[in-house]
């Protein structure tokens, strides 16, 4: 029995962050009202401006409170001539922090699965299409995820990339930097094996 | 580099919830604008509810949006004549869920710390010894935690209580029930070999 209704209705509340139990739930209102009330406040007003004003960039799909993506309308990344496609946003945040990609995102909001009625549509790939006309691009780089949903996914739009004739490529898969091989599921080994490189002089 | 300062503001803000690093902040954040934008709403709306409207119950200290919180103003939990001494509100919680105790609480909202600055009247011990003065207690059971500054806070109470002719007690320590002997800690069991209780038919 909770001596606060509205203190019932905060746990409640915050079981929607993901990880979230009951007992985190309660620890986390409790420590709000007791040392961190402003910090709540704050955080009351950055939920409510980010749930009502994040909406998509209409290039790439991206969560964006702009027409259009900071990435997007980058002059420089529009010149690189590269479109890399990932599932989430998330991937965009963990693809720039390596510094190695300059070019464009295309944001798929999931992968193809026909049982769930996900088909190309959902994902925006008559978007994707267009684009691919009407840009020019030098290479599509294929980063959805290794699971079959991704891998069916990107074999799908490596069609769709051919069809425009354009050079499509997927990212490498094999055994993680700083891995042990002993450690690896065979089928991350094997391709490893398949995706082998020639090192030459 | 985020695409959007309003969800890099989101982020940084879901940061002031205990045990949310940057990464699980990053998950939560992307979550709620994929899957659960009411959730995140709601959310929000709970938290300026409960930061703003939610005070410390008149007679108890406990966490409540009203004067008197829902235990204090019950009148069966008025006549028990037992009163329980707690540190935080969360420990009234965990209490009532026993449902071992049916008196009425005292929320210390912390414990003797005069390094820290915090002294009796911090811990709002001038309004519980007036209320040992004015309302008739049969007993005050100390609940503070079986820490040091818990029991410099819980002598300190029963000095008080003694003082005014209130019989005081301890709740007790041991072997957590389910434990095992060979893995609890020293100071634990000695505790329990102290508070041993005869066996009678």
């Amino acid at each position: 029995m909770q001596t606060s209704p509205l203190l019932e209705a905060l746990i409640e509340s915050l079981r929607c962050l993901p990880g979230v139990g009951p007992k985190s739930a309660q620890r986390m209102a409790y420590h709000l009202l007791q040392r961190n009330r402003n910090g709540g406040m704050d955080l009351a007003r950055a939920l409510t401006a980010a749930m009502s004003q994040i909406g998509h960039c209409e290039h790439c799909r991206t969560f964006t409170e702009e027409d259009v993506c900071s990435i997007c309308n980058n002059p420089r990344r529009q010149n690189s001539g590269l479109l890399c496609i990932v599932e989430q946003p998330a991937d965009i945040q963990a693809i720039e922090q390596t510094g190695q990609f300059s070019g464009r995102y295309f944001v798929l909001m999931g992968h193809l699965s026909p049982i769930d009625g996900i088909g190309p549509r959902e994902i925006g790939l008559d978007k994707l299409q267009k684009r691919l006309q009407t840009e020019k691009f030098v290479e599509v780089i294929l980063a959805t995820n290794p699971t079959i949903e991704g891998d069916v996914t990107a074999n799908y739009i490596a069609e769709l990339c051919m069809q425009a004739g354009i050079k499509v490529s997927r990212i490498a898969h094999g055994i993680p930097v700083g891995g042990e091989l002993e450690m690896v599921d065979g089928t991350t080994l094997s391709h490893s094996f398949l995706g082998r490189r020639e090192i030459n002089n």
